[in-house]
């Protein structure tokens, strides 16, 4: 008798949270006062290796405990799996979570429900390429195209995209894909920052974090705006004249307008040259983003950080509401509805510059642009990841940020593991921050 | 001293499962075993008259935890609220709750914790309308249209609607309420019937259950499709030959379908005349429910039950997706966002014809469509609300279906109270029914 494949034995789960609004990091025109989270997933395995999958959704604060639960109520579709077919085939399980028809009606394919998928399935990933002993973005490069192809659920995009013209874009991505890995693993992939333009920061702050931007090598910066006109024509002209010309402005509204006053504002601000306006308004209206992107040209229309699935990309894409894609590695269904969305992106010749900041954003998304650009789009033109200076140092393998670009991770797994001292201190409420701090034991939420 | 006034003391929350799976009630091609269930919300105060506010979401098994814990998260946002201030003023609590900015991180509005806002909202307006003594229809066709037009979040819809355009609409909409008012109390609000046409039912069933329904008036049965089309070419001949010419025979395929494939099996059916097709596709589609009313026409199309909220609503409206809208009493944000909803309907013209069925959605949006009817629309023709003859038994004032209509609710409020000994033999899993059943005991969920 041969012995029984090793097998997922356990789905744990930890609510954790960052005191984050205290130093009012983060904040912008929708989320004043965000504490960054994560509802956070382990799988543990009885193999010989002792690897594990991490995955997590990111929050910002209450509600974590909700996050939780949806991933808790996935457990029963993952305990027991034969980890070696599990990782072979991710996709597998990922149709079997999103086809799930009861849970399904909580969505179907979105809020908290898809994005518990989304972190489950990400765990997944990192465990496969823990596996295999590579980072995920190259795992994700030196696999067959007809393999990436069979990770995808097709369902509700085959009008924009079929499996076959997928092959097809897979299969001459991948030429020239060993020259761009030497220059990848060389150079890195471009960053820009938004450190320098969170709407609680005032001129000075802004002013001393911009000038640092550009001597840190970026060439791009983001500010947030929305809450005030006349603090934006200031706050641009500030950031404008710290940066000069030559460096690319960005902007991000955060779903705080209607279609007509973001056309408005937008103008408003177009004197200080913004590269894009990023969440000019809701991320569910495919139409008003469309609207929005005629009325405001040249300034580029962005968003994405907040779109719900594959199903809204591919409308935003069929309409002409984008000028630039945002992926976010943690609020669609992971890695698999990833794939189908850069092969939108592709199909559309639309440039994907992805979202990322949070808890652990930067650190999972990189492995996304990195397989984009050797396997995919085959560029860097006019592509930037997102980068935010914020809670790097809770990660075993934290992005590394050199002149500007993200550089190729090395380690194995998809950089998404947390120290476990940050775990343990950081849980909510039971850590030992929580625990300690006087706001929490008065019984008030994070 | 004045004495303090009476306050939410308490929002008490209940998992409601009721095993439909066994009989196959419900099955659909996309929901082969609904346990249709309820995470259940009870507001209690501290007021003299002793009334509650009942409300709830409504699924279909797993994850109902899930949403029972988003309506816990909502809890400190409504405990302690004065009842006399929140009652008069629903939309303020409304807006507070899709406001949070740290839980709108986990939507923004959709999904589980937007349908867990609509869960207390409408928990406040069954406690309202219990306050004043009438039904829920009654209090709103009663109400003046500022005070109305004051309930609304406009956010992201003055595109399409503003509130002077829904001032107006509101101020035509109640001429000529007096005389529909005694019409509607006279002969109630037509209806049509989904019980024949569960797709696990055999052609007996449906035959004997098709001619009951013409018996009983009814003159719009429905008829799930979209598992197998031989089956439902079966099907539909059977239906259609039971029914006869005469009466509207709508189809429903439960968003099992792609565009094309929608296009192309709706064709298939149009020999027996189908009224509408329903749900052909994702309920996220606004592009690709236009395609698909384009292609079918003269087929309609109608969907809404799984339409996360009026953006997307306003969206199908100007698309032009839509013949039918279909609102749903559980999924958006309560009242508040169905009265937008009812009016961005009203504004582009299309009949509102409401999904129903499952546990007390009968119960909740008959007062929706007799408040359209009296104070909105004017008008019952081409319009109906479904009915499914389940699980009403578990409720204090369950719909009256008399000749094919739904009679006018006469008890005070929003018909969302349920039984207190079916809350308690159905909370999962302690209650008595689950609690006694073997399956359950061996540790498997419902």
């Amino acid at each position: 008798m041969s012995p029984s494949p090793a097998r997922v034995i356990a789905v744990d789960t930890y609510d954790i949270r960052f005191p984050t609004s205290r130093q009012l990091d983060g904040s912008d025109a929708m989320n004043p006062d965000p504490d960054y989270s994560a509802a956070y997933v382990v799988l543990r395995t009885d193999a010989a290796d002792g690897h594990e999958g991490h995955g997590f959704t990111f929050t910002i604060g209450r509600g974590n405990d909700v996050q939780v639960a949806a991933i808790d109520a996935l457990r029963d579709h993952v305990l027991g799996r034969p980890v070696q077919e599990m990782c072979d085939d991710p996709g597998s399980l990922f149709r079997d979570l999103i086809g799930d028809s009861q849970l399904r009606w909580l969505g179907p394919e979105k809020g908290v429900m898809h994005m518990a998928i989304g972190a489950v399935i990400n765990a997944v990933w990192d465990l496969a390429a823990k596996r295999v002993g590579r980072p995920l973005w190259q795992l994700l490069a030196d696999a067959e195209p007809e393999w990436l192809v069979a990770q995808i659920d097709f369902r509700y995009i085959t009008d924009a995209l079929t499996p076959e013209e997928a092959l097809d874009l897979l299969r001459r991505g991948r030429e020239g894909a060993a020259e761009r890995r030497s220059r990848l693993l060389e150079r890195g992939y471009p960053a820009y920052t938004t450190s320098a333009g969170w709407l609680g920061y005032d001129d000075d702050k802004l002013t001393r974090l911009a000038a640092q931007a550009v001597a840190d090598g970026f060439t791009q910066i983001k500010l947030k705006v929305g809450a005030d006109l006349e603090d934006d024509v200031r706050r641009c002209r500030v950031a404008r004249s710290v940066v000069g010309p030559g460096v690319r402005l960005a902007i991000d509204a955060n779903q705080r307008w209607d279609v007509a006053e973001a056309i408005r504002w937008t103008k408003a601000l177009a004197d200080f040259d913004p590269y894009w306006i990023e969440e000019p308004t809701s991320p569910d209206d495919v139409l008003g983003h469309a609207a929005i992107r005629a009325a405001v040209a040249p300034v580029k229309v962005a968003t994405g950080e907040h779109v719900q699935n594959r199903i809204v990309f591919k409308q935003l894409l069929q309409a002409g509401s984008l000028d630039i894609l945002q992926i976010d590695a943690a609020r669609v269904g992971g890695v698999n509805e990833n794939l189908a969305i850069l092969l939108l992106a592709a199909k559309f010749g639309v440039p994907v510059c992805p979202h990322a900041g949070g808890v652990g954003l930067c650190e999972l998304v990189q492995h996304l642009s990195m397989f984009d650009y050797l396997a995919l789009s085959g560029t860097t033109e006019d592509r930037v990841i997102e980068y935010v200076d914020h809670l790097h140092e809770h990660f075993l393998a934290p992005v590394v940020i050199r002149d500007g670009h993200y550089t190729a991770p090395t380690a194995p797994g998809f950089s998404a593991t947390m120290r476990p001292e940050s775990i343990a201190r950081f849980t909510f409420p039971g850590g030992g921050f929580w625990a300690a701090d006087p706001e929490t034991r008065k019984g008030k939420a994070a």
